[in-house]
């Protein structure tokens, strides 16, 4: 079915009817005094809900928590803060994570169980509970509080990140929205990584999860800034059928509508955590065409947009085209070093394994642009994919020299 | 058999007796003018060779060559080039490379199938032979040519690393050399590594592969700079004999020492070279114990040495114990957090999960020093491993940023 997608103009996470936010200050980080840092998102009747959480060995108290909560495929809440992973804590984290949702329960009005919680921060650091009691009871939620949630989230992150698409298909109207927060630690697989994405279209719960997991394999996934996977990434989806109408499954007119919008949120926020990696100061897009499959594209443009020297390269605007060869051969990826073809944007730098004098100026000029696109075509068979990364910078390693001294 | 095992004084590839090396400056990088950058090592008996080659799918042209060569499994001189890797130059690179060999094969006056060939430096541009040419006339090898071998190999390399050991065992006496580069591009699996070991001991030939199979993955896989594969990886192993006796095989007497040694001097030359890696101011030696299993071992220590957040921790002396921990958890390897314990060299600073308030001024003394130590016991089983890298400082970004350009 022809399906409208538009962008929700100032788009945030609680776009989608019924949903609602709220932040303040708890001051859990004492360096950053009167900074956003903890929120809460709650929908006014109650989601289905589904999640992707890290593939790390370790997991965050908060990450146990929820996806012990998930099982019954059904939420009404979320809690975050910034400052505090409560990852490496023990026990002790574990009780903590369920009084902070327990407190927001207690102040929403509804059951504990269907209160999800999600922290990014500092490893191995216990939740100032003193601090974060007393500050549960002061946010104050409201339906155009989304853009303060995704303050709230942001650690070295130096943007919010949110958006917002509205779906017409058919006679059904629904909104997605979304915010995310990336910055440190960000790779394929999820690393530090949290996301909510928000929904008013009626979902059944398998299809949801699908959908889910398909348009993070296409965005989140498909992400590096610095090669390393935290114990705490999580992308939540809430969906509570305000919108009206028949919830959507696998068969319905709408499901194709809904993937695509979903997976267009993804991406948009995949793209911003990338162009806003630590220290980063432009956006890399690798596509790799002509894979002998789908899975080995995807290995060799993650390949590419995690390699060290290929974005340090282009930091430098360095025109190191054997780098980019390089990491593709190191991938595992199929290639024949004969057949690749290289652009970088819309000009052609290697043809069939040879490297073409190309014009200095537009080359220099186009590495030095704030998104660069490299796309390598191996020339094999049809497989293709996407990556997004960032370059390195001298100011990557500083902020991760001192990040708790 | 009881062995001893001791350190040659200023040992170096032309210890064992019979072999030979000399090196020129045949001006290969226009911008490292009068630097060694052309060797030649060479046996006056031919030898029983074996090798361990990068894992890349795109192999350098000297790679491809000398895998080719060593079917037959003997040897009788190398030549090595710094300035240029002969990576991605397709049909013209094996062309050069060959040429390179034959008249490195007619000025010694052996079969040109002999002579094996290995490459280090930009990727994609073609061996400028008219400089090649007339430089390997101009090579005198001589019984101590071993230093400038291992001064020509270097690139971004700040010191040249070579060793040699002794070996005494029931009735034989034999000697072991080794020299290498290593400094960019250095990963687990063998990145851009170049190595030359050379023994007078008799060694039968499947006995060679065996024990350099296992020396490298106790050495040179087991060391991180940067997480890039390079195509040029070569470690090559030749053995002349000259030590007289009956060839070791796995069933001799001297085959545990021969091991032994040659795991000594692999792991001496791979430390030195995780030590000097690209902009590195610390070596970071990273213990596993009590794994489920050595290969999970192996995977740890690995990651630990990977990961960047870790790295970049400890060039700030950041005593960020939460980021060793997550790298463990990310690594795959099986964990369980209430088990881990975490040494910096002999002060315990996490005991079952928990961290110790261990005295900030020691820890701080010891993420200041040259070498850190990191010992992870795991508490599950009994496999351990050790891997080695180094810190990620500002001046690694600025290296890369201007290779070329």
């Amino acid at each position: 079915m022809k399906a409208q997608i538009k962008a929700v103009p100032k788009g945030t996470v609680t776009s989608p009817e019924g949903f609602f936010a709220g932040a303040v200050s708890a001051g859990i980080n004492e360096r950053a005094a009167g900074k956003l840092d903890l929120a809460v998102l709650f929908s006014e009747t109650p989601c289905v809900a589904a999640a992707v959480f890290t593939t790390s060995k370790l997991k965050s108290a908060p990450v146990v928590l929820t996806r012990q909560r998930l099982e019954r495929g059904r939420a009404g809440a979320v809690v975050v803060n910034s400052g505090c992973a409560n990852a490496f804590t023990g026990e002790h984290g574990l009780v903590d994570a369920a009084e902070v949702a327990g407190l927001v329960a207690e102040g929403i009005g509804i059951d504990p169980k269907d209160v999800l919680v999600a922290s990014t921060g500092v490893i191995g650091v216990r939740l100032p509970m003193k601090r974060i009691r007393p500050a549960v009871e002061r946010i104050i939620m409201s339906r155009d509080g989304g853009s303060d949630l995704a303050k709230a989230m942001m650690t070295t992150d130096t943007l919010p990140k949110e958006t917002a698409v509205g779906v017409k298909v058919g006679d059904s109207e629904f909104t997605i929205g979304g915010a995310a927060k990336g910055s440190g630690m960000i790779h394929p697989d999820m690393a530090t990584l949290l996301c909510f994405l928000t929904t008013d279209a009626p979902v059944e719960t398998g299809f949801l999860k699908g959908a889910l997991k398909k348009a993070v394999d296409a965005s989140f996934n498909m992400i590096s800034v610095d090669g390393d996977t935290s114990p705490s990434d999580t992308v939540l989806l809430l969906a509570n059928g305000m919108a009206g109408g028949e919830p959507i499954s696998a068969d319905s007119p709408q499901a194709d509508a809904f993937r695509q919008a979903l997976e267009r949120v993804c991406v948009y926020l995949a793209r911003l955590i990338a162009a806003d990696g630590e220290g980063a100061t432009r956006l890399i897009e690798v596509v790799i065409n002509g894979a002998a499959s789908g899975l080995e594209a995807r290995k060799a443009a993650r390949a590419v947009v995690s390699s060290v020297l290929v974005k340090a390269a282009i930091h430098g605007a360095d025109p190191n085209w054997g780098r980019v060869v390089a990491a593709v051969g190191s991938s595992g990826a199929d290639m024949d070093e004969g057949r690749i073809d290289l652009y970088l944007g819309e000009t052609q730098v290697i043809k069939a394994g040879r490297a073409l004098p190309a014009g200095k100026r537009v080359v220099n000029k186009l590495l030095k642009s704030k998104e660069i696109n490299l796309s390598v075509n191996l020339n094999l068979g049809k497989g293709s994919a996407t990556a997004w990364g960032c370059d390195l910078s001298e100011e990557y390693v500083a902020i991760n020299s001192e990040y708790m001294t």
